[in-house]
This record gives C-alpha cells, sequence and structure tokens, in this order.
C-alpha cells in the first residue's frame, strides 16, 4: 500500500505514528505531497482525492482512503488486534468519542486557526483558504479560543485517567499528541498550569512509536520556504 | 441502556434508525432533552455531557458515551456483527471516511447554517450560540453552501453506487439521510438535478429500520414552540 503525505505535517504525523505502534512501516511506501506549494489542491491530487487532504492510502486494489481515523481504522484492523481503535464495543465507543472531541476540539482547532488568522503555510496555499472571505481571521481566532479551550478539556482527563481514553494508548492519544505539535508550530502555547496535559505529553513522547518521529512540526525544507 | 435525546431531531435521528437497523429497540430506555428550552446546556446535562449536544447513551456501567459515531461503534458491534460500520478493514475505512465527509460536508454544515444563520429552535437556545459574533451569520451562509456542495458530491458517488459507502446500507447513508432531512427543515432544498440523490433517498426512506421513523425533522410540538 501506499500513503500520500508529508512529513512534518499534523495529520501525516499521525498516520506515521499508528503505522509505527502497528509494526507496518515496512508494508508502505510514501509519496511526498507538496503542501506548501499547494500540489494538493490540484486536478492531479482533488481526483485521488476530493476532500483535498493529506493523508490519503491507496490500497493495493487502488481504493482510496482518506481522513485520518478512516485510515487508522484500516491499518489497525489488518491485523485482526485492533488496540488503537478499540477491541470491544465500550472501547469503541469511548475511543471514538475522544477521537471526535480531538479532532473538533484541538487539531482541527488548530487548523482553522492557522490556515485562516496567520499567513499558514504562504501565499500559494492561502489562494485556497478562502481569501476572500472578509471575516477568516474572527472565524480562526475563534478556533484558537477553542483549541485552548480543549487543551483545558484534556488536561481535566488526564487527571484521571493514564490516556485520553482510558487506561490505553489509543488513537485518541494520537490525535491529541499530533494536535499539541501543531499547537505549538501555529503558536498556541499550553497553559503553564495544565501539568497533567504536559505530563501526559511528556510521556506519550517517549513512546517508541513516537520518539523521534513527531514532536515537531515541519522538516526544514518546508520551514525555509515558509521564511523561518 | 438509556439514550438522552429528542424525537425529530437530526442527530437523534440517527441512532434511531440504528436501533432498529440492529434490532435493540427493546433494549432501550429514552430519557426526552429539552433541545428548545437549551437544557442540554444546563449544568445538569452538561455534567454527563461537556459538549452539550445530543444524543448521549448511557451503559448500563453508568459509562456516557457521546458522539454519533461513537454511540453506533457502540451499538454496531454488540452482536459481533457490524454491518454498519464495517465488518472488514476495508469496509470499516470506506465507511468511517464517508462518515466523516457526511458530517462535515453535510449534517453538520446544515447545523452551523440553521443556528447561526437562521433563528434556529428559538431565543432560548440562541444564547448558547456566540450571539456576540458579530459575522456568525456569514458564517452560516458559507457553510450552507458547503452543504450545497456536500449534496452534489453525495448525487456524484450515488450515480456510481446503490449506497453512499459502497454496496451495503451502512450509517454513512444514516448521517446523510439525516442531514438531508435536517436540510429540509433548516429551508435548504435539494438541487432538482441531483436526481441520483433523490432517487437515493427514496429508495432509503423505504428501509423499514427507516419508514415511518426519520424522514420529517421536529415533533409537533417543538414545531409549535418555534412558531410554526
Amino acid at each position: 500500500m501506499k500513503i500520500y503525505d508529508r512529513p512534518g505535517f499534523p495529520n501525516p504525523a499521525r498516520i506515521r505514528i499508528v503505522l509505527a505502534q502497528k509494526n507496518l512501516d515496512s508494508k508502505v511506501t510514501f509519496e511526498s505531497i507538496d503542501l506548501i506549494g499547494a500540489e494538493h489542491k490540484q486536478a492531479a491530487f482533488l481526483a485521488k482525492n476530493p476532500s483535498g487532504v493529506l493523508p490519503l492510502l491507496e490500497l493495493d486494489d487502488d481504493t482510496l482512503i482518506s481522513e485520518s481515523t478512516a485510515i487508522t481504522e484500516y491499518l489497525d484492523n489488518l491485523d485482526g488486534n485492533p488496540v488503537l481503535t478499540g477491541r470491544t464495543p465500550k472501547e469503541k465507543a469511548i475511543i471514538h468519542m475522544m477521537q471526535r472531541r480531538a479532532e473538533s476540539g484541538l487539531i482541527d482547532a488548530v487548523g482553522i486557526y492557522f490556515h485562516h488568522a496567520t499567513p499558514g503555510l504562504g501565499d500559494d496555499l492561502q489562494k485556497y483558504k478562502s481569501p476572500e472571505w472578509a471575516h477568516r481571521k474572527e472565524w480562526g481566532e475563534r478556533e484558537r479560543a477553542k483549541a485552548l479551550q480543549g487543551m483545558a478539556y484534556f488536561d481535566g482527563i488526564l487527571r484521571d485517567s493514564s490516556y485520553v481514553a482510558g487506561e490505553q494508548f489509543s488513537m485518541a492519544d494520537i490525535t491529541v499528541f499530533a494536535g499539541l505539535a501543531f499547537a505549538d508550530a501555529a503558536g498556541i502555547p499550553i497553559a503553564a498550569d495544565l501539568s497533567a496535559l504536559q505530563a501526559w505529553r511528556a510521556k506519550v513522547a517517549e513512546l517508541p512509536a513516537v520518539k523521534n518521529r513527531s514532536g515537531q512540526m515541519f522538516v526544514e525544507e518546508d520551514l525555509r520556504r515558509m521564511g523561518f
């Protein structure tokens, strides 16, 4: 199978962690898509994924799967032991609930802030981010506030449990972890008093599937093109 | 188990269809929450679901599950035959991909339009829908446009396949179906040329789990309170 993505970006980072956790690295080839050049908004990529987002999984039978939750469901179920998405009805339910909260309350909120209230990835991509909409910056700022609320919410959860969806590491942890890395890159700091969230983050950063892999956003070449 | 919901509302309708499809109606008790009175935004309900949305599933061990996808995962997996969320890794992936598209591209978009660009459910609830935000109406209108695009997207999908996620009825169909009913109620008509979507809708409306159940939004009492 093949994954279209870009190292150092938040949603691609989620799937890279899933692959490592499931020991699937060797089963996948990667094709890098130039996000800063808006390659994912051009016809060739949109023909594969009309949503125009990364990552995208292409199976050997040419089936195309986008959306990180969907890709995770696929990869996690291949070995019949879906530890990341849940093995029992109750595990599945709690993980999917927290996954949705981690998306809408954190990683997607950070993304909207980054792409609408900041220069984002630069001019090539901004053309595809509603530049004509007069109120996009206010919308982005509102989502920044939502992301800060999301961090506080997860801090509360992590005061009472080891991981985001209970006592087991799951896809919801991966989403929160990538969301926090994205928040760093977007300039949204974790409040100092969110100590449970900070401690959980330090712990997750040391997991073998995560370590040296996804704690920092954006590869050097992309950072240079963005003017850093 | 117990479900907190309100008959005639879009996300509650999704779970009512799931229950019927899985023959679980007799296993559930319902508690009606007064959405028009904003009961779901008060402390008693927020203690159960901090997201402040319906439906909410309470298991017999007091576990609380919100988010329709998560509730569907639970209910669909109870009998070990998850026909609605997918039995194989590939089915799960495609269904979750289409589910996410049906949420962000249709039912959630209609919801944002309805609650922000129209009087929505009325004054009691509007207090909780960012009345101070000057640009909420424009945001709602943008989401209306997104919902129309979503309908066109699903029409294209349904020209080539029997159901939203392939040849089997799945939770993605339920989400699109409830999304279209919500769009009707919100005053967003399906474009006349979306004939595949219309034909699929007529077919789904006749399924035993759907028929006489969820095609129309809002019960009479609530419509009256909303001034209809």
